[in-house]
């Protein structure tokens, strides 16, 4: 086994040409600091918000590979289009990759540095698709006895995100909410939470097998809104539980006002005197997702007291601070072989990740079909 | 003159068949009880927050009258499509008219109300074209020496609502602000206001004649949206001024999303480090009105830090709490005859109020038209 003194690095460089290049580089492990620890890193996970910097819009059906086995290179051509929405990123070669999980191989030397030698430990901050990564030790965090790298990879991206939706629910004062794309690993992992709280979740689908998925989880609340009825479906459900916030994966189109008609309706079906303002009860949605690139459509046909906004996991984590954060943490490693449990399809190496086959699979970013890279593959 | 025993009062009942019948009703005026005084209202304005009730989307050209010159009733068709919308308000006769002024002529057993009796205040609180008003004293104000009824007509919806933009402005941290529709007589006061105060205000307008009324009272940053130039007027306008909080009253197509846009172009500007989900500087619009019925559409391309929200006067005083809304309005009565001074091009009796020739004027909500009634008018 290697000493990790140098190790492999995926990156992802858009040219100024419209070249997009994937490509491997070797890269010399820095020092571990006094607060810092080097994990070799052995599970890190393919996420749609990995992909949205591997690949972004990039047109995968002009990819190519060249490079040998060791060290491929993948090419593929950025539409024209979305050039100007790149500009930032032109001609730098990013590291990729949020989170994982792994072993400390070699520590600074401080107290709580050393106290993590040889342990299984995930780890948040980027640049993960790495054999060996220089953390600082608070971003990692040990992981209980019999969790394997595996077990312990998808730890924050996923778990986060949900328990920061029910914490955001609450902070905002409402008591229970409404998820779109709900089928997703995301989504599920959200039904979970919410049936082990006890909060009702009104979860919006668009096809029949992803309602059926849900119930088999146990989900209560789930409405299809590609069938007829579902304006009149959702409004049941959401005067059922009232619920007053949605987080939507979607973005496009008009389901989001949708949402805040039918959170109007249910909440005027309580109301007791008429305001030409319309209820009110404050609906919120919160789009973190662009699932629909189309633009977002409001009627306004759901009174004055509503809001809509854009919702990212690493601004709510900021504002609700490193105490509130670490007992988030700490709940996800608690419940990672059950609540937070993640399923892989497919466990690739670096090499392996750059295969077309394989981008071909988990660039399709479909439900059920999740990948893990384990950059020290034998 | 009238012992005030019993008054009129107009009234706006919308019936079941969808006819909008305004009328002029006698009623009892209520003993004042302790802490209550009497009104006899002089003067009080016709806001386009009025006409919402009174009128609102009826098609007035089916307008007819009838009754008697006393007592005149108008008809109107309100349309089939927004019907629905109003079964709340259905088959109720509403009093209407939010704001006024007049003199105190009785007044309740308590020190604070006797301590009115005979003075000229400005009134909060609905029911105001009515020819007396029994209100509790603490939402009357007791104007200066030397300030008529007329002066101080119009002394809470729109001062309030110039004043409590500029108070969300600070109280969420921003620094400048944007208005639309920005000729208005509350853009007017609200550009009074920002210079005053030295705030930066980006006015939006739709004609070069409402630019030329603001750089006329000297507002420094006023864009034309039907201009060619507007996208790149807007962005150096929000540059310049850092503003990344908007009030809008148009509300539908593309204007909420593209002052969006270029406050995000605006904030990239100054940004350091590449972040695919766009600047971190979060980006604001309030929608308060409605002047463009179509849907709002937002392309979203303007990162993930950003929010769009029905934003209402009321519900703001609310928040604030009693002791922040009376050191606003305490500034309003203070600046009454400067910053908040309105002014009318009719004054009309309620009678008068009813006119069909009348009402095709105020009517159009046209800026530079403004109606005061005096109830009381000989």
């Amino acid at each position: 086994m290697s000493d990790g003194k140098t190790g492999l690095q995926l990156r992802s460089l858009l040219k100024k040409s419209g070249e997009l290049e994937l490509s491997l580089v070797s890269i010399v492990t820095p020092e571990p600091a006094e607060d810092e620890v080097v994990v070799r890193v052995e599970a890190t996970p393919i996420n749609p918000s990995d992909l949205g910097l591997v690949i972004g819009p990039a047109d995968m059906s002009t990819a190519k590979v060249s490079g040998s086995k060791e060290s491929p290179v993948v090419t593929a051509k950025m539409p024209e289009a979305v050039m100007r929405m790149m500009a930032a990123r032109l001609d730098q070669s990013l590291p990729v990759g949020n989170e994982g999980a792994g072993t400390v191989i070699r520590t600074g030397s401080s107290d709580v540095a050393k106290g993590v030698m040889g342990k299984t430990v995930s780890v948040i901050g980027g640049a993960m698709y790495s054999q060996y990564r220089t953390m600082n030790v608070k971003d990692v965090m040990e992981l209980p006895a019999g969790t394997t790298a595996a077990d312990g990879a998808s730890w924050f991206v996923n778990p986060l995100t949900a328990l920061s939706m029910t914490e955001t629910m609450r902070r905002e004062n409402h008591k229970a909410l409404v998820h779109t794309a709900a089928a997703s690993n995301l989504g599920q992992m959200l039904n979970k939470v919410c049936i082990k709280d006890g909060i009702d979740l009104v979860n919006i689908v668009r096809s029949k097998e992803q309602a059926d998925i849900l119930h088999k989880i146990g989900a209560k609340y789930v409405v299809d809104s590609t069938a007829a009825g579902f304006m009149d479906d959702l409004t049941n459900a959401l005067a059922e539980t009232g619920a007053t916030i949605a987080f939507d994966a979607i973005g496009g189109g008009k389901l989001a006002g949708q949402i805040l008609t039918g959170m109007e309706i249910a909440a005027n079906k309580t109301a007791k005197v008429y305001s030409r303002y319309g209820s009110s009860v404050h609906k919120q949605v919160y789009i973190y997702g662009g699932l629909d690139t189309r633009p977002t459509e409001l009627n306004r046909a759901f009174g004055m007291a509503w809001g809509i906004g854009g919702w990212l996991l690493f601004p709510f984590l900021m504002k609700i601070g490193p105490a509130e954060g670490q007992r988030l943490r700490q709940r996800v490693v608690d419940e990672l072989k059950t609540t937070f449990a993640s399923h892989y399809t497919q466990v690739v190496s670096l090499q392996e990740a750059l295969q077309l086959d394989h981008i071909a699979v988990y660039g399709k970013r479909a439900t059920g079909e999740k990948y893990l890279i384990n950059p020290n593959k034998a």
